[in-house]
């Protein structure tokens, strides 16, 4: 337990894996007002649009008036997903209000590469040198990479390590070859497989491999195993995860059978409060901004805390009737 | 990670927990139908009846005949649950259908301890002679012990360990006069405010204590935690857990803003499984369990891996379809 992190960064992307995957109309409108009350929650780092085909993800049609409209808090950095160059080139557009985030990423399943990106792995890596002289171009010498279904595959079943370890390996020496280092490594559980003990063992492996470079948990809690896996992932030193506000989200392309959103934003906050570690993050804001998502989508969303009541509530109303 | 056991037993006690919390009328005949169904599923154990006044808990109204009315499996052991020398005396009747176990416990909270059993906790602990005697006469020479509300409290906030560790040494010494050894000791996380760290911390505690004695620990999910919960005390060596199928359950009585189930039997069966645990229970039959509890009570209940699917099933797909 000794390696338990003093501070968890967390990346929210619920407005924008969450909102895509919602069969209700959000207006820009309400989408552009959500991300402004999550900008006063003490988050540092905000996705939100996705600058993919409005064909696919009719959701994201109005990305463009959403990253316009929202009021740029200074300290956080806000993010878009783009999955092809069209949408990097759209992002870039919007540097004045996001940040471009130098990432690039594989599928560690060839049957969801190109069931979500239309391409295979080996296709998908070949694109690796039109993303890095954009980046480049913009300045950057580091390159974010990861990779996705990184615990096991609905289509597939099980991913190894060695495959995982491979993917990173193989875009490490391309972005070597294009003249770039490598970043922060980011693992995904798209489809909600991990258990602790594999986080452990691929985090680890990673770690060994990679000392120097941060490592990202992207969990998703299709199975019930999120939040385990988010406290195994501290155990071994992982400090950065992306979560959900409300555990909103799911891949429409991950054939599930039911929703399978990310791991709740505010149920990490929680926890990581009452296990002593800083998030910045003021944990009721960050309910009341799940309230909110709940209002937005129209349904009751996964999140735990938000029903069950931040525990300082009740320690202060404890104190206050002793 | 050594720690980790090779086998976790649950013991079932969504019936019992989870029906009295429930709103609808659910038909006796149906509430025996379902403790046959839970009985194959490889459960050894499974805890229905609540033996209290009908006054307070109408839905245990019938616990006589649904005892009466169940199809007893060899080698599965059928509890009750009793919270006064009445209710012991009914479920003594019944000691053809169900295992009469020789448990006592208190509650770590006064607060809790008035509202749940209408008894300050020194009152309560001075019930001991009387149960003890009637433990006796059975042939019994051990008693199971327990505190609830071990991990803290939404009336009184914090409970410390040495509170803790107090109570279950005034229930060792108490017994010991009475000339019982202990046995199990069961630390009830009753309201859902425990995390990894203090699991650990606090069955640590008392392992050292207490280092022959099994620990059982009862975990609610009333703020998302309980699953992780679930892997720290595996990880610190227990090896017995009570747990409510689909994650039925929470206690009428402990002042929550919303639902606070158990930890779900199913999604700690599959927990266990994929991390090479045996549990002895088959998990497609715990989830049609889980299903027909969600008919039975009338709404979605809060278990993830009924929605999520097994990963066995996603695991054949794909090697039939390689």
């Amino acid at each position: 337990m000794s390696d338990l992190p003093k501070f968890v960064h967390v990346n929210e992307c619920g407005p924008r894996e969450g909102f895509q995957f919602e069969k209700v109309h959000i207006p820009t409108a309400d989408k552009i007002a959500f991300v402004d009350q999550l900008s006063e929650t003490g988050l540092k780092a905000i996705q939100f649009a996705s600058f993919v085909s409005p064909k696919w993800v009719p959701q994201m049609a109005d990305a463009d008036a959403w990253v316009e409209g929202i009021r740029k808090t200074p300290g956080i950095e806000y993010t878009g997903l783009w999955l092809n160059m069209q949408g990097l080139e759209r992002a870039m557009k919007f540097r004045d209000k996001l940040t471009i985030t130098p990432g690039f990423s594989l599928n560690a399943s060839e049957t969801f590469s190109k069931k979500n990106t239309n391409r295979s792995v080996a296709e998908k890596l070949d694109e690796m040198p039109g993303y890095v002289a954009k980046f480049r171009e913009m300045g950057f010498d580091k390159l974010d990479i990861g990779v996705a279904v990184a615990f096991g595959c609905n289509y597939e079943g099980a991913i190894s390590s060695e495959r995982v370890l491979g993917l990173l390996k193989d875009q490490e020496t391309r972005a070597r070859d294009l003249g770039m280092k490598i970043g922060e490594i980011t693992l995904y559980d798209t489809m909600g497989w991990g258990t602790p003990l594999q986080v452990k063992r691929l985090v680890g492996l990673v770690r060994e491999r990679w000392p120097d470079n941060p490592v990202c948990l992207h969990l998703h809690d299709t199975r019930g195993a999120a939040i385990a896996n988010f406290v195994a992932g501290m155990e071994v030193g992982v400090d950065r995860f992306d979560a959900a506000v409300a555990g909103l989200g799911g891949c429409p392309f991950a054939a599930h059978k039911g929703a399978a959103g990310n791991i709740c934003t505010e149920d990490v906050v929680f926890m990581c409060q009452e296990m002593g570690i800083e998030t910045g993050i003021d944990l009721d804001l960050m309910i009341a901004a799940a309230e909110q998502a709940e209002r937005l989508v129209g349904h009751a969303l996964p999140g735990k805390i938000k029903v069950g009541g931040n525990l300082a509530t009740y320690r202060a109303r404890a104190s206050a009737g002793a």
